[in-house]
């Protein structure tokens, strides 16, 4: 036993810290011998496969619940109709939702009624969480942005002149990102964030998400792994896209032609811990997609992350640091962030499981003390505000590891696994935790 | 002709401005007469063959010079080998520099000298500008690093652990990022800016890239285009990678197989922009390959740009924003930045073309006076900076650019275009750049 623990750790000395100082060889000695705990990878694939199939059959249930409870928010049947629910419209939808305004505003215009925009407020106080949808929506509170008013004229202008723009691009069946919506009348919106905030404006008026009106964010996340999908008619095969990954595309909507043998999707954090997995071709062994927005996720990761789920009712699983900003990132993916409530619905993937790395993973995985970090105090004040936020509070296991992260003070990333060896998270530190099914 | 361009102008109005105001319609028409300007396809492809074909020749000379300026390097022969040439190596030839090294330090130690290693200053009084060869590189300098000393024997540490780091993953045949290497002996490295620090060191006294040591940068670039190559041995067609684009890989040494029917490279500066190329398949118009680091270029983005150039001998024509970072961004992909300046030789792309939007673009293509920004005194002073640096002043016209940026005071982004219509970059003002030759 001691021979074979030797051997496996000849093998990785390589890259495994060759210290002769006692603490931090039996960390890794320890590190190597769990190894040893892995079944062959069969063993774990006929885990993995009964994973996907439950994820499947709870996913077509749920979203029938989902269903169900969107259908329940008739404005006019339900008490429910109190939200908004901005959904994904094609472009006729868009285009027909625009066109049914402005006929409305000429005939208030030609009735001698002059003409008013009720535009949903997106208010911070406006929003609310709904347990039942497990997202934030927005209160179903108007206020009138009339033209024949001081106060609102302008604004009842760039609303008109957005709302013109945006019909403009999806007549061409192009895209287009803010900033060029902004030049396109500069003297008019006077600063970005006007226009910006009068297409958000647009968006919850017409109940279209922002990216239904094929304006669209920079992208920033990359994709790879078993996972084939057309962008823009072009066929890609994600097994194919070598170490740096397939450019997850700005407009979802010219995404199609899903399809994927994999048996879950791995989120991940960092760009590091990406090019690692790519590299090791992590998906060849165990079939899965990978993807990253690199740090904070964009719009159009979250877009592209939600497609995936919804269309292939694949489990997902998180890769991220043991720090708040690691669960914080994942609240982002769950249930939005405040300031796109109202599009909650479009960019939330629910049931996102913690794989790790975990506040428990520091000792069970023995992560030496030097390659932790201590919390600063605005670490704290992030990871206490977010044991009040509900999404966690939910998830008792969630509550708890948040809790061993207070208490413990200590947070490290994901590359601290780096300190048993280069390739530790590819070959033992995930298999590992697929094997345990150590997610929660 | 009124009747012409009032037809051109309605084609394009569904984007281009409506307001009443008779200044910026009088821009936008004459925006719109642009496009009368415009010669057929055929005819501006003629003249981007030629170019194609007389760059090609001018790099296959240039590259000769250049290789004889580097033979003259010769350290025992030539003054000239008071400069460091740092430079790609593979994988056989690190390794073996390394053995050579470590037994040079064992023959040392044995003959009871102790060791010591020679290691090149970095600092910026010992970085160089050479106007032969165009790029800034470093003096050979070399400071000892004794271990029987007090004041560097943790550094000279700290060196030869690096060098077993970096021999184990060349071993290994992985690739690792500079914060995997530090995790690996976080109690040795003590902090990730000491082991970055001894990283850089080794490349110079290696006298191999970062890259060739594997130690690779996060990605953040993307291209997309008439572009064949291979990632890793996947086969990657850049014309079929949708509106996202293929995201450029970490490590360049996996890149192999480059091919090309493209006239000419477009460098652009922002994301939007290369989306708006990339969605109205601008390469399939006038063949070319598109790519963009968002922003500040980062090493992976510089190298690939590099190979590119020097496999296809193609121009390189660049898309930035009419402000001092434009020019700036320039110099970094043209000159290298001085922190990485002894890797200068490997990851600079010499003779790239100022193509757009230039300070003197403004009034030519009479951006409206709303669309343009008034420079702030740090871009002022950036400006000021750079009308001192060598590789400006070189370029005559690209000192009259700058003075005249820094006369009127105005600055623009490459999204002020938008202001004529959301695709006047790729309808009319890239192809009439094209077609008047108009890059300096």
């Amino acid at each position: 036993m001691s021979e074979k623990k030797r051997r496996a750790g000849a093998a990785a000395s390589g890259a495994a810290s060759s210290s002769k100082k006692p603490r931090a060889s039996a960390a890794a000695s320890y590190a190597e011998s769990l190894r040893s705990k892995l079944r062959p990878d069969a063993s774990i694939l006929a885990t993995l496969r009964s994973l996907a199939s439950a994820s499947a059959s709870a996913s077509s249930s749920k979203s029938k619940a989902a269903e169900k409870s969107l259908a329940d928010h008739d404005p006019s049947a339900d008490p429910t109709s109190s939200y908004i629910v901005v959904a994904d419209q094609d472009t006729t939808s868009v285009t027909s939702r625009i066109n049914r305004l402005v006929l409305d505003t000429a005939r208030s215009i030609l009735s001698g009624r002059g003409f008013s925009f009720a535009v949903p407020s997106r208010t911070a106080s406006n929003q609310v969480y709904l347990p039942d949808l497990d997202r934030i929506v927005l209160l179903r509170r108007e206020s009138a942005r009339p033209f024949a008013n001081v106060a609102t004229a302008r604004k009842a202008t760039v609303t008109a002149r957005v709302l013109s723009l945006v019909h403009a691009v999806l007549r061409r069946g192009i895209h287009v990102t803010k900033r060029d919506l902004f030049y396109t009348d500069v003297k008019l919106f006077g600063d970005q964030a006007q226009s910006d905030a009068v297409l958000d404006d647009v968006s919850c008026m017409l109940g279209c998400t922002r990216s239904s009106l094929h304006v669209v964010a920079s992208e920033k996340g990359v994709v790879v792994g078993r996972l084939v999908f057309a962008d823009d008619g072009d066929r890609i095969d994600c097994t194919r896209m070598g170490v740096g990954g397939k450019a997850i595309p700005p407009n979802i909507d010219r995404v199609s032609g899903i399809e994927s043998d994999a048996l879950f999707i791995l989120l991940v954090e960092k760009d590091a811990a990406f090019m690692r997995l790519a590299e090791d071709r992590f998906y060849n062994r165990f079939p899965c997609i990978i993807l990253t927005a690199k740090g904070q996720p964009d719009v159009a990761t979250r877009l592209f992350l939600r497609r995936l789920k919804v269309e292939l009712k694949l489990p997902v699983l998180a890769l991220v640091d043991s720090d708040p900003y690691g669960l914080k990132i994942l609240s982002v993916y769950m249930c939005g962030s405040k300031n796109m409530s109202y599009d909650s619905a479009n960019l939330t993937t629910p049931d996102i499981k913690w794989l790790g790395v975990r506040p428990s993973d520091l000792d069970k995985y023995r992560v030496p003390e030097q390659c932790r970090l201590p919390m600063t105090d605005h670490d704290i004040k992030v990871g206490k505000e977010l044991l009040e936020e509900d999404f966690v509070k939910q998830n008792e296991g969630w509550v708890k590891e948040l809790e061993m992260l207070l208490r413990t003070k200590q947070k490290a990333e994901i590359q601290a696994l780096s300190s048993f060896g280069f390739q530790y998270l590819t070959e033992v530190y995930l298999p590992l935790k697929l094997q345990q099914q150590d997610w929660i």
